[in-house]
């Protein structure tokens, strides 16, 4: 195998650059109610598994959950999606990233963990950057799925 | 516009690299108590916005944060200042960088979660390298004022 | 001091990339039950001294930590090993790495914080990469023996 190029190195840092940033974008956007610009970190018929429970398909369902009245609810009472480090595996225009994630909540008695997940974001390169193509998020609870997620 | 050398490309990811870096090392300086490295996370007249209450301005004043009571009680008992991943906006030499913090702190009856933050980070780049101009760190307790800072 | 040339540059920015996607690779491994996935992030008689207890030597028994009855319980009730960001110190071939990790577990009462820890990473380059000679994980309850491993 022929050693990368100048060129190739910079690209793959680049891109592993660029798609912790957009990930790491997620949290501060999600967290200020900023619901357009939270769904245009996905590809326009990207999609959101969010929760093990329902799945957002299309930019204007993901923005609809930042929108929507528990997510207004939790930004009232004051909350955190804060993500952890995320392990990228690029390959070519494409890439998966692991992680955790955990929502802070504020109650009256103080800060709670509310919810910690498992996430695994698949990124397609576009014309515009790097994209989540599909984020699936599941509480890690014991299951099965949501520890797959992290393999 | 021209295409980016290689130069302006190597530049600019090490500028991000720099600056994840710079703000990686706050929260182990913090919790080891080394006032000094922390302050010097700034430049010399720098300003740390903290808890939506005081601002301290100069690095002899948040040097003081760190050699104060609250963070010596906090340290005594066992705390933990973690930071989420930080999205970077860059534009030649100033940045911008948001992300949320969390601190952790140890009771008779184990770890709590005791504040979580939304942090606004400018940074400029030195001769030194780059360092914080301002950080602006707000309780995300569904006020307006810390959204904001994600934003 | 002659200026570094691009191909250092390049070296060291793929070295500290190498080196966190290593670390970040910790968490979604552990909870996911990978236990030889897990051990191979270390060089083969590289150790882990966790929770200011126990100190695992060599792959077999860093493997062992994961399929041991303690882990395997937690992740059976719901688990997740969250690392903050690392403060990476890159020296040629050796470089180390500062930073908290979090333990969070399901409880029937919902997720708590059940340990907060300071961590110093030893890394080394090897021909497969960059890897873990040691890992000191100790908890912050106050003692000087974890604000240390920060400094």
């Amino acid at each position: 195998m022929p050693l990368p190029t100048v060129e190739e190195r910079l690209r793959a840092l680049e891109d592993r650059e660029a798609i912790r940033n957009l990930i790491a974008s997620y949290g501060p956007l999600a967290d200020s109610g900023n619901a357009e610009a939270v769904a245009a970190l996905w590809v326009e018929d990207g999609s959101y598994a969010v929760g093990g429970m329902t799945e957002a398909k299309g930019r204007a369902a993901i923005a609809a959950l930042i929108d929507g009245d528990t997510h207004r609810a939790l930004m009232a009472a004051g909350c955190a999606h804060l993500l952890g480090p995320v392990a990228i595996d690029l390959d070519g225009d494409r890439a998966v990233a692991r992680g955790h994630s955990v929502v802070f909540r504020k109650t009256p008695s103080g800060f709670e963990v509310w919810r910690v997940s498992a996430n695994r974001w698949e990124l397609v390169r576009t014309d515009d950057g790097w994209r989540v193509e599909r984020r699936v998020n599941t509480p890690l609870d014991g299951s099965e799925v949501a520890q797959a997620l992290l393999r």
